[in-house]
């Protein structure tokens, strides 16, 4: 199966972004992906450097604006497409999340991003509630999404430092694990600590593919987006990828520029890979409760 | 702090396997080590080749002659000494065993490998009982071990793959982590293969460091061990490592020749690097119960 991975730059004029994602979605399509990831929150600048609150005008339903423009665009193009929007559920009611769109338009699902972090000029916990542990169909909060071409294991950025996400995605079947992404550098940091930060990124997000024997897609947001306060801002580091299940990189975006990263994967290596690496089996289950523990002590 | 990590290839003289480690545990006490870490079953040839019953004349009681022996040279030296060894527990009750000693040559705890691997040449299954889920001391069976020099979440080898192993060491306070390993290649694979195994082995390692925010130590066995069945064997890959908080590599042996790599690690900068990716902060506690399930489905 062919997929698609896309990064992109993206300004204050939500208009222009959504026209170079489409762009961008047709590129690969017309060299012939079946499955496409955008980067998290594809429509805007990243919004959460600072806490402004008239930045919830940009938040939207679910269906809404984006999964009916992108849905109508994955029918034309007959692809699956992964998207991330802002959510508004409720008044005072947000949440960060992943809606895949099917080959015929139709929402194949959602997922809400669980984790949700908070650091300087990451100021997601203002923004973003937390995915329900329990949704209200009843599952899990960590659940994939069936499409027609695989079961995806959905996940979004801070998700992708938590082995339990990947796994639980692993356990309920995901056949591809996928992060929408907007991480990068800040530029006041040294060039050593860049390196250990990106590469610890890469490395965690290849450990889930190794540990669960599948591939790894991973779209991240490039580019400069200077803070609202007007000191510092993000560079966003790019180097989106694709990953087998042994970790292994298949192919890599740069720092920057907007990028198509195109690849094949092969959608059987995952059986003989766990063939001969079957962690699953040797799971120690009787004493992994207290994984549900905050601390042991 | 500084450490050593001693990586050795091995004979079928025990005798002549014990006096190289303490050589070179020596050289790392001489150059100022503190903790010094073996590589798995360091006494022997990895005998998991074959299934042989006779092998079990290797294995030794805990308190026996290796923990003496070692202990007497730990107290020598005045170091804290991680060993691997095959444990009798019982008649035919078997463990694949790290204990540790303290630097007045006591044992200061024992870790049994709870995740045991079975693979063609690994036929560990076959000589070892997993860990106990809970000890007899009421414990779980993924606890660290406190020393002098911190506590130590000591796993063993086929644990390096289970991101739960790691986690479950760092929910009880668990300052470093430790893989006693013996790893290698099948010859009959080709190079690309070979390289994928490597690379997925220190990849996932260092996500264990990553997600967890701790220094990780690796020790791996070197050197080609003929199958008894006079057919193949094991060409054990080295490549011993230490990696930082950051999943950093901090210093890594070739893949051949006996060696004592000596790191000085910061055992601060665990709390540094925690306040920025403070990733125990947000687990989804309240969604992470179905992770004690064989599958969801």
């Amino acid at each position: 199966m062919r997929v698609a991975v896309i990064q992109q730059s993206n300004s204050a004029d939500l208009e222009a972004n959504q026209q170079k994602s489409e762009k961008l979605i047709r590129e690969a399509a017309s060299q012939g992906a079946e499955l496409v990831l955008l980067q998290e929150l594809h429509r805007g600048l990243y919004f959460c450097q600072t806490e402004d609150t008239d930045v919830f005008d940009q938040a939207e339903t679910i269906p809404g604006p984006s999964s009916e423009r992108f849905g109508k665009l994955a029918k034309e193009l007959a692809i699956v497409l992964v998207t991330s929007l802002f959510e508004k559920r409720a008044a005072g009611l947000y949440h960060n999340t992943s809606v895949v769109l099917e080959k015929d338009g139709s929402i194949a699902g959602q997922y809400r991003k669980m984790h949700i972090p908070d650091d300087p000029g990451f100021y997601e916990k203002f923004f973003f509630t937390p995915g329900d542990a329990e949704r209200l169909d009843g599952e899990n909060g960590f659940t994939p999404i069936d499409t027609s071409v695989g079961r995806l294991g959905v996940l979004v950025c801070w998700d992708q430092w938590y082995p339990e996400a990947a796994r639980l995605m692993a356990l309920a079947g995901a056949e591809l694990l996928l992060y929408p992404t907007a991480i990068g550098w800040d530029p006041a940091d040294d060039e050593d600590e860049k390196q250990r930060q990106l590469n610890a990124w890469i490395t965690i997000q290849r450990a889930h593919g190794v540990a669960n024997g599948l591939p790894v897609l991973v779209a991240n947001r490039t580019g400069f987006e200077a803070s609202p306060t007007g000191e510092g801002g993000i560079q966003f580091w790019g180097n989106s990828f694709v990953a087998g299940p042994q970790g292994e990189i298949l192919g890599q975006t740069g720092v920057d520029g907007d990028q198509v990263l195109l690849i094949d994967i092969d959608m059987a290596r995952t059986e003989r890979v766990r063939r001969i690496w079957p962690y699953l089996r040797d799971r120690r289950i009787d004493a992994y409760a207290d994984l549900t523990k905050r601390f042991r002590r």
